[in-house]
C-alpha cells in the first residue's frame, strides 16, 4: 500500500501537488516532516490538528537557540504549539483511530504552501461528517501562520467541542527551553503567551485567536481556560445536517532575536516586543484566514515566476523532485539575516538540533549562489561571524587560525556537537561522536565556498569585508594542525574523520588533506593578489592577521603536505592503509530502503576494518577540486568507490549522480537523480522522522542544474555541458551569473540562453567561448545533433 | 454508561475489587489514579501498557523535589516510566482505540494491590487476540516493580513486535526536571538509565529487564535502542495460534535521598548509589515476577490482617469504600522517614506538586495516630524539621516564632505556594493564588495534631524532643501575628482565608481566631506544666525558646483575642460582616458532580459577595474544639452553614458526615459517607485526574471510626458513642489507645471491646468509665436496646 500519491494535479497544477492519500498513525513523521511549512523565520511541522500517539509537534523559530543545561548542548527550541485543536463531535474526540474513515487527502500544494486536508469520517456513534482542513505559514507576514477548518454533518446534526489555544507543554524529546512564563486573553478572544528561554533568555510572545460562524449563525459557547503551560478556549456549539462551520485560527510568533530589534539593547527589546507584536499581531487577526493566505500566496507566485525549474520528463515525478526542492530550499532560509546559518533538518525537526554543518557550504550554498547571490553572501557572512567561535576552537584545541566547529548554532556559540550518541550494538553502552573533534574538513569547506563564491559572483566588496579573513584564517589553522613526518619529510593530518563517516580515526584522508591544501593555496594566492593590487587592504589585513607570517609559513610548508596519490591500478587510497581493509559483501545494506542498516550488525569499531563507505569521500572530492584529477583517475575512482559505498549519507547520492553524469553514465545518473529526489520525496515512511534533510534538498537542485544541465564553475568560467537522460525532453531554468539574470533552455537539440541583464555575460559551451549581450538570446545546438 | 464496577469479586474476594469494565480513552485520569500503586517509597500511576492520547504517566519516588527553575515552586519530579510497552501485532500497534474491543475489564486487588487487566481485542487486520496484563509496586522492596503481558493469539499465529525500556521523555506538565544522564545495557539484558535532578541535584538510578518465553520457546530478536532520553529494548517474534508468550518487566528505581542514604554524604552516596542499585536490582529481576509478587502480597497480607474494617452493610459500596481508602493511606505514607509529609495527591498525580498541607494534620493524621501511633509521630517529626521554613517564613513576613508554611515539600525548602493559578473568568487573566500569603491556620492546626497526639499516646518523649517546640513557637506566631483593635480594645487576626477558601481578605476568621487561641492556651498550660513538673527540660526550652517572655505575653494577650459569638439567632459569623453578604441560590451548584464549577460563573471577587461556602469553616471548628459549643450552638450552626455549602472541597463531606453523625441526622450522616467515599472511589469520571485526594481517604476513615462508630478524644480521654447508619448492621476495626491495640466491634446491639495488649485500657462509652485489662473482652449493651 503506497501512503504517498505524486501524480494528483492536473492542468495548472500539474505536478505541483504531494498528497497523503492513505492515513497511518504509524508514520506521522513523514508528512509532519515534507509537509513542513515556513518562511525561513518559522518552520512548523505539519502535525494534524487532532492528536495522535507517536506524533511530533515541532514549531521553530530560526535563531533562537537554548541550551537546556550544562550537560547539553544548545539546540534550537520547540515553540509551543498552536496547530493542535481538539475537536469532539457528540463527545467523541475526533480520531482517525476511531470510527471510519471514508474519504482521506492531504496535499501540500507547492506552488501556494497550503496544505489541505479533506476527510470525510464516520464517527462511533454513526455521524457522517466532511472535514476541510487548510494551513499556511505566511510568507508576507514572517510571524503570521493561519489554520481553519470547515465541519460539515452529512446525515445528521452535531454537537462540536473545539479546545484549541497554545499549548506550552513541548519540548524537544523532554528537554524544556522554556519558562511557562505568563498567559493571558485579551478582550475575550486574543490569546497570549509571554515565555523566556531558560538559559539564552530569548523572550518570545506567541498568540493566537479564533473566528467561528456557521451559515445557521449558531451560538457558541466560550470558556477560557488557563491552565500550567496552556492556555486555550473551549467553545461549545450544536450545528445542523448540512450546515458548515467555519473556524479559523490565526496566530503569531515573535522573539527578541527577531532581525528588527537586531540594533537595540537585548533590555530594550524585551521591553518593546510585547505591545509591539501584540498590535502587529491583532491587526493581522483581524484581516482573517483569506485574506491573508492570498498575500502569502503573491509572493509565493512571484516565488515561483523567477525560480520554477521546468523538467519535461517521462515520470513527472522528476518535476515534482525538484520543486518539492525548491519549495524547502524557499523556506529554510531566512534570506535577509546573516546571523543565521540552515540547520541540516532545517526548521522541520528536532534532528541535528537546528546546527549547522559543512553541508550548507558544499550541499546548499551553490543552489542561493546560483540563484540569489545576495542570500548566498548572507550564508558566508553567517561563517564570517562564526569566527569568533572558530578561533575559539582553534585555541582550545592548541591550533592557530580558525578551526570551524563541526557543527554551529547562534553566532557566538561555537563548537555545538554533542558528545554522545546512540547505542553501540555490542557493548550496549551509547557511542562517543567524534565528529565535533576530529571531523575537521570543515574549515577548508567554508574557505572554498568563499573562494567559489567570489569566483561566480565577482563580489569584492564581501571579500574584503569577510572573505580574505575566513580564507587566510582557516589556512593558519591547517598549517598548525598539518604534522611533519620524519621518516618521508613530508607534512601529514593525522587521526581525522572524512566525510565518509564509517571510518574513524584515519590519517591523511584523501578528501580532507587536499581540500586542506586548497585552503592554503587559496590562502597564498589572495596574499600575493593583494598585496600586488590592494595595498591599503593587504596592510589592514596584514595588521590584522599578520600576513606575513602567513605568507611565509605557506611557502615554506604548504607544498609538503602529502597528498594521496593513485597507486598501480590508479586507485588514490581514501587514507593511510585503505587497501589493507577486509572486503565484505554489501549487497543485503545496499538492497536496504532504510539508511544505516549495518550498525544493526556492526559497530563502529568493526565497520573500521572494512571496505565500506557512507558517502563517497574521494567522489566528493572529484566534484569539488574536478581541474586537479584527470578524466580516467576520476574514472576508475569513481567506480571503485561508488560500489563500496551505502549511500547512508543523504548527501551521497547527489554528488555520485553528478559525476555519473559527467562520465556519461547516463542511466546511473538518472538512478541517482530520483534516489536524492525520494531522500525525503519517496514512499520510505521513516527516513524523514526527524526533519527533512535539507542539504539533500540542494543535491537535487545540483543534481538537475550542476549535473544534467552541465552548468559548473571552474576556475574563473561558467561551463555548459547538458548531458540529459534520455526520460527527458527538456530542462528550463533561471540563475544568475556574475550580475547577469540568465534563462536556460535545453532539450535534446539545443541549448538556449538567454541574457535578462543588461550587460553581456561570457559563458564556456561545451569547452567552447560564448558571449550573450544584455537581451539577447542565443541558441546553441548540443554536439552530435544536426545543427 | 457506567465505566466502574464495585461488585465484581465474590467468595474471599467480595468487596476487595474494584474494576473498569468499560474502556473509554477521555478517562484515562480516573484509572491512573485510583489504580495507584506505591509503597510509600515509591507511587505509579497505572496508566496503560499502550499509549493513549491524553495520558499522564506518573511514577514517583518520595521526596525527590526539584525546581525547574527559580520561577517555580519545588515539586514532585516525574520519573522516567517503565510502565509503557509499545506492542505491534502484524504491525499494528496495539491500541483499544482501533479494531474491536470484545472483552475488557480492569481490576485493582486491594487485598494484594496488584492491578489484572484482561482484554479480548480484534486487531485491524482481524486476528483476535487474549491479553493479560498484570502489575504491581513491592512491599517488599520498595525499589521494585514488576510488569507481566500474557499475549495469546486465538484464531491465526501472529508475529509481535514490543519496545520497552526506559523513557526519560516525561516531565511534570512540561516542566523537566532530569538531566538526561547515561542510559546504558548490561550483559545484553539490563537496562540502566542514570540521572539527576537539574537543582535539587537527587541522583536517580533506574532499570529495567525484560523476559520473554513462548510456549513453543520462539526465537526473539533483540535489538537495544539508545536515544535521546530513552533507553530500550525492540523484541521481534512470532507466536503460533493458541500459544501463549509471557513477557516480563521487572524494574527498579532508586535514589540517593533514600532513607539509607540519610546518614553519609551527598557526595558519598552519589558515589555508591550506582554500584549499589545495580547489585541490588540485579538480583531482584532474577527472581521473577511470581516470586517476587508473592513476596508483596505476603506484606500486604499482613497489613490487611491487622488493619481491615469490616462493615456489614446492605450496600457493599461501603465496605469497598474503607478498603479503599485503606489501600491508599497505606501506600501514601513512608511510615519509617521523618523528612517526609504527605502530598495532597499523594503519590498519584502532579496535583498540588507533592506539597503537604494542613490536609496531613487535620485529616490524615488521626488516622494513623489510630492504627499506627509510630507512624503518625514521623509526620510530626517532618513537621518539627519544617521547623526551619517555618521560623523563615515568620521571619520573612515580620513575625515570630514559626510560621508554617501553607504548603510544604522537601525538610528545607520553606514556603512552596505557587503564586499565580488558572484563569479568571471576566478578566481572562491568570488568578494569583493568596493561600501562601494569608491562609494561615495551619500553624495552629501543627499544634493542635501534635497536642492531640500527646493525649492520645502520652508520648512525652515526643514532646520532649519536638512537640513543646512546636506548640510553643507558634504560640509566638499568632502573638506577633494579632493586632489591637484600638476601639474595642481587643485583638484580632485580619486579612486570612479560612479552610473555607471561598473567602478571601477576611477578617476575624472564626475557624483561624478558635485555633490560633486554642493554640496558644496549649503553649500557656503546657509551660505551666513543665515549669512545675520537669525542671531540667524547662530550662533547657527556656534557653532556646525565651519561655518566660512568651509565658508573659500569653498572659498579657491571649485572653484579648476576639472569638467570634453567636448573635441573637444562634449563629456565630463565619467572619467580621459576614451576615452583610447576599444570599445566592446554589441549587445549581449543588447538584453538579463536578467541583468548582460556581468558577464558571463567578470570579473569586464576586464569590466573595455571597453566602457560600467551599466547605463549611465552622463545622470543622465544632468537629476539633468539639468541647467549646454546646450542642444547640452546634445544631443551629451546622444547620445554617450546611446550607450554605457546596462541599467544593473534598474535605468538606466527611467532616460534615461525622457533625451529622454526632447530631443524629443519621441519614445525611449516611450520605456524606457515601459522597465521601465516592470523591475518588466513584463514578464521576474526571475527579481524579490529577490524582486521588489522598486527605479525603483519612475523611472516609474518620467518617467510619469517628463518625458511625464514634470513636472521638476528648481531652484525655478516649469516647465511644456509636450511631450505626440503618443499613448497616456491624462495623469492626482495630486501633491502638495509649499503647494497647483494641478490636472493636459494633453491630446494632452491642459494641464488644477487646483489648489485645497487655496493660489495662481506659475508655468513656456513652459516657460512662470503662476498663479493659489486658487480654480481656467486653461487651456493651448499646443505649436503648434490651441488654
Amino acid at each position: 500500500m503506497e501512503n504517498m500519491k505524486y501524480n494528483l494535479g492536473s492542468g495548472a497544477l500539474e505536478n505541483w501537488l504531494v498528497a497523503e492519500t492513505v492515513f497511518n498513525a504509524d508514520f506521522l513523521g513523514k508528512c509532519e516532516a515534507i509537509f513542513c511549512q515556513g518562511n525561513g523565520y518559522l518552520g512548523i511541522r505539519h502535525s494534524l490538528e487532532e492528536s495522535y500517539v507517536g506524533e511530533t509537534r515541532n514549531t521553530f523559530v530560526t535563531g533562537t537557540f537554548n541550551k537546556f543545561s550544562a550537560e547539553e548542548v544548545t539546540e534550537l527550541p520547540n515553540f509551543p504549539d498552536v496547530t493542535a485543536m481538539d475537536i469532539y463531535i457528540d463527545g467523541d474526540r475526533f480520531s482517525l483511530e476511531k470510527g471510519e474513515i471514508k474519504e482521506y487527502e492531504r496535499v501540500l500544494n507547492l506552488l501556494n504552501g497550503e496544505v489541505l486536508r479533506k476527510v470525510v469520517w464516520v464517527s462511533p456513534k454513526g455521524k457522517e461528517i466532511k472535514f476541510l482542513f487548510r494551513r499556511f505559514v505566511s510568507f508576507a507576514n514572517e510571524h503570521i501562520l493561519g489554520s481553519a477548518v470547515e465541519i460539515l454533518p452529512v446525515n445528521d446534526g452535531i454537537s462540536i467541542r473545539i479546545l484549541s489555544g497554545i499549548n506550552k507543554r513541548v519540548s524537544n524529546s523532554g528537554s524544556q527551553h522554556f519558562e511557562d512564563g505568563s498567559s493571558r486573553i485579551y478582550e475575550g478572544k486574543y490569546i497570549e503567551s509571554i515565555q523566556e528561554t531558560t538559559e539564552s533568555k530569548v523572550k518570545t510572545a506567541v498568540f493566537t485567536a479564533h473566528n467561528i460562524d456557521s451559515e445557521q449563525g449558531t451560538e457558541v459557547k466560550a470558556h477560557p481556560i488557563i491552565k500550567r503551560r496552556g492556555v486555550y478556549y473551549q467553545y461549545d456549539f450544536s450545528i445542523g445536517k448540512e450546515n458548515a462551520v467555519h473556524i479559523e485560527k490565526i496566530s503569531g510568533i515573535y522573539t527578541t532575536r527577531d532581525l528588527k530589534y537586531r540594533d537595540i539593547s537585548e533590555n530594550e527589546a524585551r521591553e518593546v516586543i510585547k505591545e509591539e507584536s501584540k498590535a502587529d499581531f491583532i491587526a493581522e487577526a483581524k484581516k482573517g484566514y483569506k485574506l491573508l493566505f492570498e498575500k502569502s500566496e503573491a509572493v509565493w507566485r512571484e516565488f515561483w515566476n523567477k525560480n520554477d525549474i521546468t523538467i519535461n520528463s517521462e515520470d513527472g515525478f522528476d518535476q515534482l523532485g525538484i520543486r518539492f526542492a525548491q519549495y524547502h530550499l524557499n523556506i529554510m532560509i531566512k534570506r535577509d539575516d546573516n546571523r543565521l546559518g540552515i540547520g541540516a533538518k532545517a526548521l522541520s525537526g528536532e534532528g541535528y538540533k537546528g546546527h549547522s554543518f559543512w553541508d550548507t557550504e558544499i550541499f546548499l550554498f551553490p543552489y542561493y549562489m546560483y540563484t540569489d547571490p545576495k542570500a548566498a553572501r548572507t550564508l558566508l557572512e553567517y561563517r564570517y561571524h562564526n569566527l569568533y567561535g572558530a578561533r575559539k576552537k582553534a585555541a582550545e584545541n592548541g591550533f592557530s587560525g580558525a578551526q570551524y566547529p563541526w557543527e554551529s548554532a547562534w553566532i557566538d556559540d561555537g563548537e555545538v556537537t554533542p558528545l554522545m550518541g546512540d547505542a553501540d550494538v555490542v557493548t550496549g553502552e551509547a557511542m562517543p561522536i567524534l565528529t565535533g573533534l576530529i571531523e575537521i574538513h570543515i574549515s577548508a569547506d567554508v574557505a572554498f565556498a568563499v573562494d567559489e563564491y567570489y569566483r561566480f559572483t565577482g563580489d569584492t566588496d564581501f571579500m574584503e569585508k569577510n572573505g580574505y579573513e575566513i580564507i587566510f584564517e582557516t589556512a593558519k589553522f591547517w598549517l598548525s594542525k598539518m604534522e611533519k613526518n620524519e621518516k618521508s619529510g613530508k607534512y601529514e593530518i593525522l587521526d581525522v574523520i572524512g566525510p565518509d563517516e564509517y571510518k574513524e580515526h584515519i590519517d591523511n584522508n584523501a578528501y580532507t588533506n587536499y581540500m586542506a591544501h586548497h585552503n592554503m593555496k587559496l590562502a597564498k594566492e589572495y596574499i600575493a593578489d593583494i598585496k600586488e593590487s590592494r595595498t591599503a587592504l593587504y596592510e589592514q589585513l596584514d595588521l590584522k592577521l599578520n600576513l606575513k607570517q602567513l605568507e611565509e609559513e605557506l611557502c615554506l610548508k604548504m607544498e609538503e603536505l602529502y597528498l594521496p596519490q593513485p597507486d598501480e591500478n590508479g586507485i588514490i587510497p581514501q587514507f593511510d592503509g585503505y587497501f589493507k581493509l577486509k572486503d565484505l559483501d554489501l549487497s543485503k545494506y545496499k538492497q536496504s530502503s532504510i539508511v544505516g542498516t549495518i550498525y544493526r550488525d556492526f559497530n563502529m569499531e568493526q565497520i573500521n576494518e572494512y571496505k565500506v563507505s557512507k558517502q563517497g569521500d574521494i567522489v566528493v572530492l572529484f566534484f569539488l577540486l574536478r581541474e586537479l584529477f584527470d578524466k580516467e583517475t576520476v574514472r576508475k575512482n569513481f567506480l571503485y568507490y561508488e560500489e563500496k559505498t551505502l549511500h547512508d549519507s543523504s548527501l551521497s547520492k547527489c554528488t555520485h549522480g553528478i559525476m555519473a553524469s559527467e562520465l556519461g553514465l547516463e542511466e546511473m545518473a538518472y538512478k541517482f537523480y530520483k534516489g536524492s529526489a525520494s531522500v525525503d520525496l519517496g514512499t520510505e515512511m521513516r527516513s524523514s522522522d526527524m526533519g527533512i534533510h535539507s542539504a539533500s534538498m540542494g543535491g537535487v537542485w545540483q543534481s538537475v542544474v550542476m549535473g544534467f544541465a552541465g552548468v559548473r564553475l571552474f576556475g574563473n568560467s561558467l561551463s555548459v555541458s547538458p548531458r540529459l537522460p534520455k526520460e527527458w525532453s527538456l530542462i528550463s531554468f533561471n540563475m544568475v551569473w556574475r550580475g547577469q539574470p540568465l534563462g536556460i533552455t535545453i532539450d535534446k537539440e539545443k541549448a538556449s540562453i538567454k541574457n535578462n541583464g543588461e550587460e553581456s555575460a561570457e559563458l564556456m559551451f561545451e569547452g567552447l567561448p560564448v558571449r550573450i549581450s544584455g537581451g539577447e538570446k542565443v541558441d546553441i545546438t548540443l554536439p552530435g545533433k544536426p545543427a
